[in-house]
């Protein structure tokens, strides 16, 4: 049946080549929050009063961690060579997360890089971005800081990483655990990496709930973003939007 | 919907050139397998002169990482829940892979998990598949022997590990680098979970050259495979096929 | 080419009325996980709660930690060059606390050192004493064996470690915290090098209560023994005999 | 349609038979960046070896770590619980030991503590030294600087540490291994604790040289530092005075 095969082979073209078609038209339906969605419209709500922190009953054991936000990797003004492509566009999911956090009494941590001038605490493959006392994230330039638009509040926690997984030489895990956290919520860049690495490793050290909010996370491309969380499901992982997170 | 248009433009094209290569190929490999591929034949030869280990030049930097090519993992006569649909179709790659590595004195680790009866030391999610003292690659049961064809060599070592990645809670990285090794060449399964875990930990821990042999790893899907085999090269990640990397 | 254009005809039919039912079929089975796919399926693995290991009330957060009380170790007839002088009198000791640990339902731990032969796993600084084949505590070796006395009960655990600390890459600290573990009590030897690296590092590692039995742990001579017991109540641990423990 | 549901049929037949083929093809096309891809080429990170930093001929495999030398713990005036009484003494030898590292262009790591106001990140037993915002060692606080005398110039490392060993839970190995540095010098305070902690960590990380400078170093008094000092000399550290390692 040489007319069938040759069918099935177009098909299987077919559905690969609608792949990024799909995915961009998810992408601009269901980001951009235009009308008639079938996925929730994310609104970004910037006043809310602001409640202190307190281990507030149900949240007391969940922890979110924030990945990444910083200007280098968002923020295209920047010009940096780490930019993460789709970055930009969830700042504010990520701000309207945070404040949901904070809101129920969630342990915020903000995981950011910082990285020697010199470039010697940072990955060999990226090395070559360091001279001249400048590079990605440097401590102290403008490219660490963190995105416009989010700020570190009293009770909040800064947690400094030289490498994908925030528990990678880091203290995470210790400053998590003593506090009694098993349940972590992950927002930020970029999902194939850090945001990756760090659900990894939390399955890895058992947290028992890991969630990464779906719209709040980002790659440089949607089909990265949705086949990374496609990986993270297999392992436990939930992945609700953010509107179904705060529900 | 003008975007069905250009769909479908593409799609002639697609079809109009692809059509005939494909019938072309998938008569001459897939149905008589014959040869004269475009992709290198693996040869699995069984006789080989056998060289002790020694620290080859070249390649006493080099280690070689087997993970998890254990019977549960790979053999589907098994029936056990965590195997690995493509698992069984790369054996013979990575035997082979084993094979070129001893010739060129290359230190094998055959990474294994070996698991506690009562399924203490698994990850959280996987727990519920423990009871009665069976469950996937306990310790001494058959389903943690490596697969049939696959076998540890005086002068190889054998590393256990718990997790995905072969260096969480191990002592594979102390193992290798007092060796002086910088350079590891991965095999095994599977792509997503414990191969890339791996080599995500490898390029945080600074291995110099890491790289994944395409067609001597695998995962449940092909395309699950490749998507993270292309995560993994954006981090300057190799991945060059078995006859790639013999030459 | 006949057949391609009714090919192409059937394609046209195909993508104007296959459209919209992939992209819904997309969002609720990829994302969300459904039924009926003509993608297969990737199933959530489901979060279990892990299952309670035989709780004993009151120890249930405690476990004991048996350290390198092994032949090389402690048995003056093996002549090996890392014998501890102390050892072989805190044998019964051990023994007698082991079994009040078991008694009162204690998870216990036997930290065993288990080396390659060829002395790979090994410090730089005890390398030399390796050499065909044979070295303490070599792995399969007699003197990689339980004092005589001491046996691993069905329940007990077995950890291999390679370093002083019973945390030092290995996963210990995953198999205690997962199971609740909060308490540690230590027998064993040598007080200043693997037990009072493993109690540190249990301190270090947030465990609430860190006890030594100062009459089931020994060194080379008693007053290494009790400086190194000094120092470490500095820093929290407990150190009753094995006498009090027991009431 | 009924031709649909046949169609169907008919690509789940092909999807799970041309999976190799596709991956094949793919991989070529995609992977190798050959021309008209319908997939976005991805380009591999080029990996560059790390450059040489100052490396200063005999000395550039041996860094020095200047262990916890703040206000805290060494400055009388602070009236800190933390203060190491033999800490103040040996002030000007710290400070003589990194001159004389900087004079041979060895690399200097600044290891310090730096606590959250509110203690979580402190070792459970001082957590209650932790109260309205103050603490020892809190970030940002007077007691956190360094002691009188010493500072951080261009080209040393600043490491922040949470427990006694700079190696738990840092990057420091990281940050060390991926110089080259083979050899370490440790000065500080104090001895039984983080000194001796750094130490032992050191050697089962398989530093090559250990060294601890005996008059740069500190306990709270002279047969606690000597004892410890004994102790590490018997797993091979070297333990010369300043002097000695300045000839």
């Amino acid at each position: 049946m040489p007319s069938h095969l040759a069918l099935l082979s177009c098909l299987l073209v077919l559905v690969l080549s609608l792949d990024k078609f799909l995915l961009h038209y998810l992408k601009r339906r269901w980001l951009s929050g235009g009308g008639g969605s079938i996925i929730p419209r994310i609104p970004t709500s910037p006043f809310r009063p602001h409640r202190p922190m307190a281990a507030a009953g149900k949240w007391s054991e969940t922890a979110m961690l924030v990945i990444d936000m910083q200007k280098d990797f968002v923020d295209p003004a920047m010009g940096s060579p780490v930019l993460v492509a789709g970055g930009e566009a969830v700042v504010p999911a990520v701000a309207e997360a945070v404040a949901v956090a904070r809101e129920r009494g969630i342990f915020v941590v903000w995981v950011v890089r910082e990285h020697d001038p010199s470039g010697r605490d940072v990955e060999l493959f990226r090395r070559h971005l360091y001279s001249g006392g400048k590079g990605p994230t440097v401590k102290g330039l403008k490219g660490a800081e963190l995105a416009d638009g989010l700020f570190i509040k009293e009770g909040d926690y800064k947690l400094v990483k030289t490498r994908f997984s925030a528990f990678f030489a880091t203290h995470l895990d210790s400053v998590l655990k003593t506090q009694g956290i098993k349940n972590l919520v992950i927002v930020g860049v970029q999902t194939p990496n850090c945001i990756r690495q760090t659900v990894y490793d939390a399955v890895e050290l058992d947290y028992e709930k890991v969630m990464v909010l779906i719209d709040a996370t980002a790659a440089a491309r949607p089909d990265i973003h949705l086949a990374n969380i496609r990986d993270m499901k297999t392992i436990g992982v939930e992945t609700p939007t953010l509107e179904e997170w705060r529900r």
